[in-house]
């Protein structure tokens, strides 16, 4: 697992008992991501995955829509004053032709307070910056039994979560339920970038028939990467926010948050969710 | 509680039984942070608090140290088109005096990478940023027990948590493990903001007999955030990351995971834990 995770003594107390013991900790270190060379973002993630992250993160800002928009990613050398590679700084080069957003932070800033800060003005620059329309054609119907046995499937699948307990995990299932994907870091964001990054080098953006599961709660950030990736289902184990239920309502997106033994809730999209007529009132019979 | 939720219809299914509903969810929208009037950073957090939120941010980034460090913070009015007020921007004017350091997105990621992008050059960043030492004299002494009541008294005081589910939550407490003070929001990092800005603006930093324990994991960001505030003793219900255990043992700060039931790690910084000498021994026999 290399750099995922990492041993360190640690003091445990049990009922009383007191006993010192190496543990597993997941590691967290920074990445730099920069675009052609330019210096835009820092995030601090798990490392491994490195190039599907920052791909996945462009995917997530506008840049990027497909592998062709991709020439390469390299880890930047020399970074450190000795020479030597910290694998923390990668450079994305984008292919001839890819029209660049002038994405700062200064700008964002400006941009978005000119305009009055606010949910409204979030679900905006969604909806403008988005490269795919959510798609499914025929859409997607799925059975309740089908999302209910997806969380199960993730904790099946997750590698390093039971060792350290400090992973969110995304996955990717299709429609038939089968896992495509899963990713694993400090940050649930970066997990569900790792997802969409590997999707896009591989050529499978917009993700339109798929369904993202995620380990904790349902953000707005969240449900921005599934709408930039075209994906039409984001499932959530825990609570979605308020923002994100608006973005879902606004872009077609299906909702689906607290999704736990054979219960759920649908917040968006419930067209996509197989609900037997009648249920409900043969339940109260 | 004004906009800290929003009610929505929710379609629930439960054991096969379809019903519609409102439910409660918790409210999500951006806050821009200004510096004397310059944009500094966006955040999406849950409405409420957004005072203390900018500035314990402050403090985190070394900006302030005390309450004599701010002037005052308001809501930017006339921030929309139609001149309305979104309460989503607020300004922090500090005192005159106050060396305000140039940060931007721009100059951290330059800095940075320029010393070699890695875990050693964020853990310098707080050294070099820190307006205070964990110094806490004498040091504090915690018995397990003490520590294990906590996250009981944490969910017994939280608000919102029970009808969300979206929120999480850090408490601060003192060394006798009264709760002190409590702030949720949908960003964990944006409720020890809360707690800490709350702090500085009543004259309580550094925060230096302090607990403090958040509901999830122990990032870097959130070690950083204690570390900044002058806190000895960070507590977290899951685990912590690698890179806050290495600031934990550099700064000297505690640094308790796992804090479930009668169990915890001590990752860092034991001796503020009272383990009686003997007890494993005892407890084999």
């Amino acid at each position: 697992m290399g750099r995922v995770t990492q041993r360190h003594k640690v003091i445990r107390i049990r009922d009383g008992q007191v006993s010192a013991r190496p543990d597993t900790l997941v590691a967290e270190e920074p990445l730099e991501i920069r675009l052609n060379g330019r210096p835009l973002a820092i995030t601090m993630r798990t490392p491994g995955d490195d190039f599907p992250l920052a791909a996945g993160f462009l995917v997530s800002e506008g840049v990027l829509g497909g592998a062709g928009d991709l020439q390469n990613i390299v880890y930047c050398a020399g970074a450190t004053q000795d020479g030597s590679n910290t694998y923390n700084v990668v450079d994305v080069r984008t292919a001839p032709g890819v029209v660049l957003p002038d994405i700062t932070l200064e700008r964002n800033v400006y941009t978005t307070s000119s305009c009055g800060l606010c949910g409204k003005a979030s679900l905006e620059a969604v909806r403008t910056t988005a490269r795919f329309p959510i798609a499914d054609t025929p859409p997607l119907r799925l059975e309740p039994e089908l999302l209910a046995s997806l969380p199960d499937r993730l904790r099946q699948a997750q590698r390093v979560f039971d060792r350290t307990g400090g992973l969110h995990a995304a996955a990717l299932f299709d429609e038939e339920g089968r896992l495509v994907d899963i990713r694993e870091d400090v940050g649930r964001h970066n997990a569900v970038d790792k997802l969409v990054g590997r999707a896009l080098q591989d050529g499978r953006l917009p993700l339109s028939r798929s369904v993202l599961l995620v380990s904790g709660r349902a953000s707005f950030e969240l449900a921005q990467k599934a709408v930039m990736a075209g994906i039409p289902v984001l499932a959530a184990v825990s609570a979605p926010s308020s923002l994100a239920v608006e973005l879902a309502e606004e872009s077609g997106l299906t909702l689906v948050g607290f999704l736990r033994g054979t219960s759920m809730n649908v917040y968006a999209g419930g067209d996509r969710v197989a609900l037997r007529a009648g249920t409900a009132a043969s339940g109260r019979g």
